[in-house]
């Protein structure tokens, strides 16, 4: 079927190119023309504006946006003025699910539908296909099948009977906000097991080291640990086998000491919502949480309570900061 | 090549049999005879004692020990006085890597190789293979080679070149205490996985609910999720694809309410001594420790620091309990 | 000077009394009239409803809420038909700041002064004062300020010279919202004070417990230990002593056991909010949230999420929940 | 009555100060000969080795050791050859309980009295008096209470009738290894009370301050927050008022932005033996566990699984780490 795609970065091209492969039909926008441009070879049809792309698509639309979060506002308040209704409109991004629950019931005013459609599989999603978490109204889910049938993985065969279309990888999971809820759980679960890992790791790696502080241990081993090779080694029959971990050999394959990084470790938002959820529903995260704050930290975010948990120290043991630096890489 | 086994249990036996169908011969010896004699029909030589053991093994012996942690001082005392210098003697247990320091120590002063096991797999072992992370010497790792290559699950085909025997499912990992630590911090890294589903999990189930307390936010979602068609779902592309989540659909698709389980979560052991370790190492594990925290919850232990809670709030506030039971199901 | 008072629970009660004894003009309303007349005999003015107590008060007025966070936008609602131009609304509850910055922000657009007055003390502040946080414009601010000095616990001696109001218990925080979002702090602050004590307090009386599970330990002690004693204890000269800890010694010398609770503890928002701001503003709040998480938890919130954890642990090991409870009291 | 004293630092010269104020006879025994000196003016005797002070005690002696952690297993080493039946020990540092377990029945064996005296009050002890823990038997403890109560606090009025010696500072705690275990609990304690305030002011000194991330919020706040007047604010009144907060005021009003500190928190010993006692007892603390890594990850701790956050963030999505330091101060 006709696809409308807006936002064409990592994940809007390469899910372009399945959609193209699959024998869609992809009429292309971006804000940055060359984006749009690069895809022409593999068969898409440029637009230049958001109404250029309006224009090319018939009628009933149906148009896939794949822009930042924070872009995706001020996209629809531009779409609203473009579209008809029955138009379809599908945020695939990593938005917020109250407020696609907001834009649905907005555009749902105009007739025109909104579907929020969590999407998982990073940069290997062209080859291996993206899991698709769907929410809104089962009609428009139902036109779109298509669309997320080429982009799912497809069927595979180890998964039980009559489990509808989640063994393919895509899934209606229920009324809008539904989708991005599920995807936001989603990244919630995945900053936890990266965080289990890294723990992990780390201790690995300090395990034939001197502790630190004035009852530091020995070390815990009599020699070091080849991260690398566990990596790989846990892969095979053990219990916290995953794709994550599929990535993490293959990064300590590469970099054993992971030299090419800083340790500044980023979070998209989907963290953070997560654990506003669990507050709101008055459900405990505590490793969801903790995997989150590992980040806050790590961009420096603590610098100050340390600081007073320090001076307490001073004022009530007289206890000074050791002269230099300690830190351990 | 000929192996003795100690301890038939879950793990024990199956084992066994994959060692069977290995070719290997297994001189099987179990507190409980039926246990041994069970595994007579799949080719297995039954002993009455540890010293009949000792006696129908050749020399150097090789033996396994898949005892409880907490059975395997005892079994090596035993066994001390039954063995002979160059013998084998491999802890396949989940057993503290200080304890098999310790014991590796005191039996190479009896010129006996002490080897300590890790063994991931669980009751699936038998049929996909156990992953196995070794401690000790090279010599005796290597003598006990076809062993552990027959356990293992075998070569696989997307591994990286050169990478040693880590992509067949087993790996010496070092020294004494090396096999232990690893599968230890395995099983730490374990809990905080499990943890992140069942955190996210928990979430889903009660984004379509009323939340509790007096600000008590309305119902996240319009619609409930069905949780095993998500787990199901999320196997198949997503980033959070792993083992642990295909037996989370597959529990999930049995039993949606898990009405089975009354939510007490045991702990084996490992995630403490993984906490323990992190302390000694100095190195912060929030998420492994909130893990292992959730299950000695789950376990009722918070219960006085709870009512202390509550007595404060009434101290300073009049607050009461509310008055009936509001445990959510 | 003269003050309308508007919620006469506890706190609105106690407040109302102090002021009364403090010299000050109280016209006082609830929506329970004999709240109300319960007053008149400590010399407060009662009024029959919101529009008698706005009749009753001279213009410019000035009125302080004590209402549940629930039931503010109601009664501001009320109020604005009734309020005229410099008149002064005080939010004294534990409102979520976010509102009370919408709120100022609507009724300065009737002239209308809001300030939002986080007030610390519990039924404790009739006697020793309650200490103020208030965040508003500098010019009501200062008008109240009779009513802020006889309300907080007044001067004291071992404060720091120019440290303005602070040292009286009362302090203009800043603009709106900090009045509210400083008391959200203090509460969130409180939430880990009382958890430190009450996992303190629940470790050492499981100190001379037998452990649980397969690996349990030793008692960690030979005697029992006196909690109720040790509380007394370190209220002199330790670096624990503060004043939960002075409630927590009366409380367990009262009832050592604590049992007349059963260990539900309720959350009054103030901690879920901490939580979401630390979100909100990128900082990690590991001990916050933990403290919180606690709550969630002895309310029965994470009961699925154990439940899964424990049909995990059957599906890979084949392990079984005990048969009968275990929890301990 | 007369006191040996080994160890003078800031905490072994103050009590020794203390005792002498108080009427005992204080022998003193420091490595550091000046040490010894530097107390001879205020009446102490110096020792110049532990043969002479042992020597120059009147039979049975009372020691009182105020020696480093590391520092107590060699010191009794040499006392033992030293001391006679009857004589009594002391250890009054930070020692791990079990170890003073042990060490109680080792010189019980040669008839020697063992004590464990936890001792909290810091540099402020010698003014306001130590709160002291005893574990050990009753008789060597009641004869030094002469001491105790020296070291004291001493009576104060608001104590509830009845409860023994601890209004007046010190207390009996229970058997061997008592005294250390609640002063370790006690130090759990501490870090948790430390991180709830650092968490709540590094959280308020944000609120002024545009967050971080692409989905980075707007502040908090419209105007920055005094924290040093809210430190001072929340000792009148507020129930998170304590000792602990008016260190914190002190601190602030003299170094508002604590720029004389870089966050580098040092930990002794007690809090990872605190975790460690709660993973024995099964008992969950994610307070004091989370206000421990606090320091771990002030100590530089999580710099390689930091790393490897980002390497799986780059693997899964192409991400890059931000290319400048991001870092706040």
């Amino acid at each position: 079927m006709e696809l409308g795609l807006i936002g064409l970065g990592r994940m809007g091209s390469n899910m372009t190119r399945r959609l193209l492969q699959g024998g869609h039909g992809c009429v292309v926008y971006d804000r940055d023309p060359a984006a749009a441009q690069s895809l022409v070879a593999a068969g898409a049809r440029p637009a230049a504006s958001l109404q250029a792309l309006a224009k090319a698509l018939a009628r009933p639309r149906a148009l896939w946006l794949m822009v930042p979060a924070g872009a995706v506002e001020a996209t629809l308040d531009e779409l609203r003025g473009l579209l008809s209704a029955d138009d379809i409109v599908i945020d695939g991004g990593n938005s917020y699910f109250r407020d696609s629950m907001r834009r649905a019931d907005q555009l749902r005013a105009q007739g025109i539908h909104y579907l929020d459609a969590g999407t998982s599989g990073g940069i290997w999603g062209l080859e291996q296909g993206y899991c698709l978490m769907v929410g809104g109204d089962a009609q428009p889910v139902a036109r779109i099948e298509p669309i997320l049938r080429t982009l799912a993985p497809g069927p595979q065969t180890a998964s039980p009977a009559g489990a509808g279309t989640a063994p393919s990888g895509y899934l209606h999971c229920g009324a809008n906000g539904a989708g991005h809820f599920v995807k936001m759980v989603h990244n919630g679960i995945e900053y936890g097991m990266m965080a289990a890992y890294a723990e992990g790791m780390g201790l690995m790696r300090a395990a034939a080291v001197q502790g630190r502080g004035p009852h530091a241990a020995e070390p815990l081993l009599r020699s070091e640990l080849d991260l690398a090779a566990i990596a790989e080694l846990w892969r095979h029959g053990s219990v916290v086998r995953s794709w994550l971990l599929d990535l993490i050999a293959h990064a300590l394959h590469q970099d054993p000491q992971l030299s090419a990084f800083r340790g500044y470790v980023s979070d998209s938002g989907e963290g953070r919502w997560t654990v506003k959820a669990g507050v709101d529903a008055g459900m405990p995260l505590p490793v969801l949480s903790a995997a989150l704050y590992s980040r806050f930290s790590s961009q420096g975010a603590s610098a100050f309570g340390d600081k007073l948990l320090s001076a307490m120290r001073a004022e009530f043991g007289g206890h000074r900061e050791p002269p230099a630096p300690e830190r351990q890489s």
